[in-house]
């Protein structure tokens, strides 16, 4: 009996016969893949020729090997080919913006600055996702509103824009196809977390949008992705490179993730909060997200002077109401009924009487005195998931009205007693444990911290393109 | 729009509930995989509960990171419990043996090994396979004869191993089934040539033979898997550590293959030169390696006193013609007619009166003059290969008749013109590009190196077990 020795390989892809297993051989050993070999493996990848477990051998050996920028760039690049890529009228020339998020628990920046740049006049054709784990989806918080219709063809999504300035919509099946195989592969063989994996996932969809200017808002803290600023940085630069590689003028915030952006975390209880800021009664923390991240985006089109010029455009477009009617433009656009989009967006209106409200309501009282230092957002997060508010796994349904609104700020001096958190859920009810770890997630000072409170900012860096 | 981040895995296997993600994350990150988890990866194999890319990403991980001895082991042992574990009556105890080789060009030693232990009173149970690349495989030259049937189940076996004390016959299906899927994978993923996952799908075939006693002959040179010596003792003492630690007191042989074994290469030549080796008139090299493998065999299990023991009673199984006659035994056992296996067994016989021989034959011509210093046995098989005596793929047919003879041996004088190789051949011819790389295969000296030859010796190192 004798060992069969490595046969030659069985996989043949593309023109120029390059053979998936030497791919596979060269990644593994170290190697540079050219650009021609990332887009035969893309293109097998795409037209099905390439085995699953070849799928899984070439990502883990790119988890461990990585990739140099080049190679990365021609990734984003072959896999925003690899289906559909936007077109749009000629005197949209410049005005089509959007931005991407890492990813946060309460982010409900898109709801507020889709529409308040199409109020200034951009043309933004947000294409989003769903959430997963502990962070939260725009398209949940969306599909909370009855109605809300996040499936839109291309030409449905051009005319939303033509009529409307803005959308927000679901990635449709003709857009990188290639993303959404290699992201169901890398999802169960532990190969999520590689920066050039995540680049080219990220930077390829909004690559095929077709964009005149893009933002990323790249999130560190406990509740991010990327725990410490420097790891954040590191990926906000490789981001950074694959989207302006890609001919797309590209900027990015970097921003901290340690509590909650506002003070709603939920599918439907963000949207009421979206609304709210809407209105002019937003959050400082989430209209300092809105207004960098809008006013980095005109600025980067050219629409105004510098960068305090963009912010009090956006900031006067959300205070002044120009946004909420954009906002209730595209509901109706997008499938809401007129009286509902109507109803939500006036005055002291009750929320309720459209989107649903859960069951139960249920307050927890501070365990203490002393001013408010630190809430810790990745648990809330956590309990409000189990609760039903996230999904563990694509295509699991969630619990649009589970959620939890905090009734304290930060630095706010609050006494034993005083109701901190109110709790909105439905079945399951939260356990003995859960009331523990959120009791636990509120950390309080003593009087002194309470002299020393500055005002807290988000933002710790803004990185535009030259 | 946000990065979904890692999600709970999805792929839930055996009732500690491991993961399949976490263990590959675990193997990914450079641990070591404890028992449970290993055994928890290949039941899932076993029972289709992994996904193909799961296994992609599990082998290049393990590719990359390797094991250690004791994930070998425990990889080896689970792989072989994946399926049927033969038993054997009581009186065998002690007496059942095999050996293993890592391939090489011209390598017929099982042929006359196997009945040459079943002459000195041994049970073999020799589960060998086809070859692939340039190595050829035992399978495929057995069935150069007409009628020999490789394909016999465990029921059989028994009976032959009972009857005549040898079978040489193909995987079960019930044998060592995640070796074969895991098999099919390496191959398409690059993958192959990894020291843990060659030991464990070498060894646990074995393991699943319950033998009392295996020799293997772990072979270094340009026709090897392993290229120098250093790395063959690698791999061998891989193997020694898993046969020994799944309880089979198991030795080694390091020998070296840079030209062939014996004078043929091609399945029914190499049939030919077993069948003659089996009359008496077996070549140096082949006698050596049988002499060797079966005499450490003898001595493992005690039949013997030592090795120059054991080696005497192999050979004189051999010339004398009690080897010969259990092949005849073997071949009507599995399914040659009586009349072809007398025929193929009597002194001066036709051959091909029972084997085909190949439509044409054609004699290379020595190029100059001197003693044959060597010749590249790499480069034969290759050649071979293409004119069909090997396939490039698992399931493509090859030729039985293609091959050739050398003409010539290692130190003999030759004059130009001298004929030194015969190719056999049939449909496509070889081409002059081949012919070429065959004459410049033929390595030849000046004259003072015909005073300096010694006797060419292939074993190198004999590893025994305690």
């Amino acid at each position: 009996s004798s060992l069969p020795v490595s046969p030659e390989p069985l996989s043949v892809c593309n023109v120029v016969m390059l053979r998936i297993p030497d791919l596979i051989k060269k990644k593994r050993d170290g190697g540079a893949l050219s650009d021609e070999e990332i887009a035969a493996f893309i293109q097998a990848v795409t037209n099905k020729t390439i085995q699953d477990a070849q799928i899984g051998a070439m990502l883990m050996a790119i988890w461990l090997k990585d990739m140099a920028a080049t190679e990365t760039e021609a990734l984003t690049r072959e896999m925003m080919s690899s289906g559909e890529v936007m077109s749009w009228p000629e005197e949209w020339a410049g005005l089509v913006v959007d931005k991407h998020s890492t990813g946060g628990v309460g982010d409900k920046v898109s709801l507020v600055l889709a529409p308040a740049l199409a109020a200034c006049g951009c043309k933004v054709p947000m294409i989003s996702g769903r959430g997963l784990a502990h962070t939260g989806g725009t398209l949940d918080k969306l599909e909370s509103i009855p109605g809300f219709n996040i499936h839109q063809s291309t030409e449905q999504i051009l005319q939303i824009l033509d009529s409307v300035g803005c959308c927000i919509v679901g990635q449709t099946e003709m857009l990188v196809p290639a993303d959404r195989v290699l992201y169901a592969v890398r999802d169960t063989t532990s190969t999520v977390d590689s920066l050039p994996l995540i680049t080219a996932s990220i930077i390829s969809k909004k690559g095929a949008e077709s964009l005149s200017a893009l933002m990323l808002d790249v999130k560190f803290g406990r509740a991010a992705l990327c725990k410490d600023l420097s790891s954040a940085k590191e990926l906000a630069q490789s981001l950074l490179r694959a989207g302006n590689g890609l001919g797309i003028p590209t900027g990015a915030v970097l921003s901290c993730m340690d509590a909650t952006i506002g003070r709603c975390v939920g599918n439907s209880l963000e949207v009421v909060e979206s609304l709210e800021t809407l209105k002019g009664n937003g959050p400082e923390d989430l209209m300092e997200l809105v207004t960098t991240l809008g006013g980095a985006l005109l600025t980067i089109t050219g629409s105004v002077f510098d960068l305090s010029e963009g912010r009090k455009r956006i900031s006067d477009a959300v205070t002044g109401g120009a946004a909420l009617a954009k906002f209730q433009d595209m509901m109706e656009a997008q499938g809401v009924s007129a009286q509902a989009a109507r109803s939500l967006c006036s005055p002291h209106t009750d929320y309720y009487s459209v989107l649903r409200r859960a069951e139960h309501q249920t307050e927890l009282e501070a365990p203490g005195h002393g001013p408010v230092l630190d809430l810790d957002g990745l648990v809330l997060a956590e309990v409000l998931h189990k609760l039903g508010a996230g999904r563990s796994k694509a295509g699991e349904p969630v619990n649009h009205s589970v959620g939890a609104e905090l009734l304290v700020s930060l630095g706010q001096v609050v006494k034993k007693g005083d109701p901190w958190l109110r709790i909105h859920y439905e079945d399951p009810s939260p356990t003995p444990d859960q009331i523990n770890r959120l009791q636990n997630a509120l950390i309080l000072g003593s009087d002194e911290n309470a002299q020393t409170q500055q005002k807290r900012t988000l933002v710790k860096e803004l990185l535009l393109p030259d």
